[in-house]
C-alpha cells in the first residue's frame, strides 16, 4: 500500500491520562494532472491509483469517454508508464511511485481541453452565474443520457440498498487503520461489489473508480450503483452522470443542487441510507418500491 | 436565511413503509470569485456571507492580510455593495442576493494575484511536485509566524477542548434541519464561542470565518482556536496558518500532510476530539498537559 498511510507520533489524552505513541494517518499529497504536457488541475489526494484518478477526472470533465480516446498516462519523470487497459496498473499497489505529476496523452483527434480557468467557471461572460449554469454545463458535456424510461432495466430493491453501507464499510481497509478516509464503491443492482476506492477526497475516490472503468473499457457504467460515504454534493452527482451511472446512494444528506441535477438527468439519488431507512430524492422509477409496503 | 436551505420533495422509506413528504436540504450554489474583474476561482458553497467567503479565500491564498488592503467587494451585477468593515454585512441574512459572482477590488498598491493555473500548481517547472512543495508554498506566502515559544501566551486546557464539539454542534442551526452541513467555529482559549459558520464545504466555512475577521480588522487571529466538524486536511491547516490561528481542533482524523504542516509551522493540531479523548499531533506546548495526569 506504500504511501497510502504514514506513521506519525501522537500524544493521546484519554480521560486525563497522557501517553505518547505512534499513530497511523492517511497519506495526503498533491497530484498535478497534465494533459499533453500542460497543467490542467491539481488535487490533494491519497497516493495510489494515480493514473485511474487522472483518467476519471477527465471523464468527469467531459474530455474522455472511452479507452481509445486515451493514448497513455505517464508519470512526469517517466519512471512509470501505463497503458490504457492494464487492469492491474491501478491496483492498490500499482501506479504509485514518488512522483506527484501525471501527464495524460490523448489519442490523435481528441480535442485537448482548454486549460484556462474560464472553462472551469462555465460562464464568465455573464453575471448571475447560477446553479442552472452548472446543470447546463453537465447537460452539454455528457456523452450519454441515462435511461429514464419508466421500465428502466436497472431496478434495485430497498433491501439491497440497505445492505450497501455495511458492505462499503467492510471493504474499507484503510479507514479502519486511520479513521480518515472517504470511500466510494461501485455495486451491481444486485448488490455485488465491483470496485471500491478510498481517498482523503471523496471526489478522488469516485474519479479512481470511473478511471479504472474507462481504462478497462467499461464505460458507460449503465448498470452500476455508486455508493459514497458521507454526503452527496453536486460534484459527486455530476461525476455519476458523466460516467453514465444511473444510481447514486449516500450515507448522508444530498445538497439542493445535487437533487436538481438528479431530477434533470434522471439520476436515481438516494440519501440518508442507514439501516432499513433511506430517502429517495429523484429517479424513484429505479427503486422497486412495490417491494416496500406503502405507508398507511 | 434565504437560500441557505431549500425544500424538495422526497420519498421516504422506513422499514418497508413508503411515504412522500417535503424535505429541507442545504442549498449549494457555485460562487465565482473575481479579483479586479478577473476570474480567480469558483467554489461550490452554501449562499450567504459571500463577501466574507471571498475575503477569507484571498487570505488563505496570501493575497490579503488586513482590511486596508481590501477596497471593497461587490456582487458582479452591482446590486449589492459592501464596505470592508461593516460587521453586519456578513451576517447570516446579509450579503446574499440572487447573484453568484463577486468581484473583489484590492486597495491601491496591493498586487493582483496571478490568475493562471500555474500559480495554484505551485511548482510547474519541476517534476516531483510533492507535499514538501505545498509546505514551502505556505511558508513563503504566510504573513505571520505562529508564536512557537515554549511559553506561548495561548494555552488551552484539555477540559476546555473537550467542551468544544458540543458547543459547535449546539450552535449549528442549519445542520439540525438538513443533516447536510459542515461547520467551523472560532473560540477563545477559554472556550468562548466567537463565530460559527456552516457550509456544504468545510473550507468555505473556514474562509467565511477568516474573511469576517479580516473585514473587522481582527487578523491575525493569534489567540483563536479553530474547531471544525469532520476531518483535518492540509487545506484546513493551511487556512488556519494563513490567518495566524495557533490551534486547530477536529472531530475526526487529520491527514499526514496536515500534521507535517502543523509540525513545520508550530500549529497546534488536535484530532479525534471526542468526549474526554483527543490526539495531539503537533504544537503540544499550547495544551496544558500538566492539567492532565500522565498515563502510568
Amino acid at each position: 500500500m506504500g504511501r497510502v498511510t504514514e506513521r506519525r507520533r501522537v500524544i493521546r489524552i484519554r480521560d486525563g491520562a497522557v501517553s505518547t505513541r505512534p499513530d497511523t494517518l492517511v497519506a495526503e499529497e498533491p497530484l498535478e494532472i497534465r494533459v499533453g504536457g500542460k497543467p490542467l488541475a491539481i488535487t490533494m489526494r491519497t497516493p495510489g491509483d494515480d493514473f485511474a484518478l487522472a483518467a476519471g477526472f477527465l471523464v468527469s470533465e467531459g474530455v474522455l469517454a472511452s479507452a481509445d480516446e486515451l493514448a497513455n498516462i505517464v508519470y512526469c519523470a517517466g519512471a512509470t508508464e501505463a497503458g490504457t487497459a492494464a487492469p492491474d496498473e491501478a491496483g492498490s499497489g500499482g501506479g504509485s511511485n514518488s512522483y506527484n505529476v501525471v501527464d495524460v496523452r490523448l489519442a490523435d483527434g481528441v480535442p485537448v481541453p482548454d486549460i484556462s480557468l474560464e472553462r472551469h467557471v462555465y460562464t464568465t461572460s455573464s453575471c448571475g452565474l447560477c446553479g442552472k449554469a452548472s446543470l447546463d454545463a453537465v447537460r452539454t458535456t455528457a456523452r450519454w443520457a441515462l435511461d429514464t424510461s419508466p421500465d428502466s432495466p436497472v431496478r434495485i430493491d430497498p433491501e439491497t440498498l440497505s445492505a450497501l453501507p455495511d458492505r462499503l464499510r467492510a471493504a474499507q481497509r484503510v479507514f479502519e487503520r486511520t479513521g480518515g478516509l472517504h470511500a466510494a464503491a461501485l455495486f451491481t443492482a444486485d448488490g455485488e461489489l465491483l470496485d471500491i476506492r478510498e481517498d482523503v477526497g471523496r471526489h478522488n475516490a469516485v474519479d479512481k473508480i470511473v478511471g479504472r472503468a474507462l481504462q478497462q473499457g467499461r464505460l458507460p457504467l449503465s448498470s452500476g450503483v455508486l455508493m459514497v460515504s458521507g454526503r452527496a454534493s453536486f460534484e459527486l452527482a455530476q461525476k455519476a452522470v458523466m460516467a453514465g451511472i444511473p444510481v447514486l446512494a449516500a450515507v448522508s444528506a444530498p445538497s439542493s443542487l445535487a437533487v436538481d441535477l438528479a431530477v434533470e438527468t434522471g439520476l436515481t439519488l438516494v440519501g440518508f441510507l442507514r439501516g432499513t431507512s433511506m430517502n429517495v430524492y429523484a429517479g424513484e422509477h429505479r427503486i422497486a418500491l412495490d417491494a416496500a409496503a406503502p405507508a398507511s
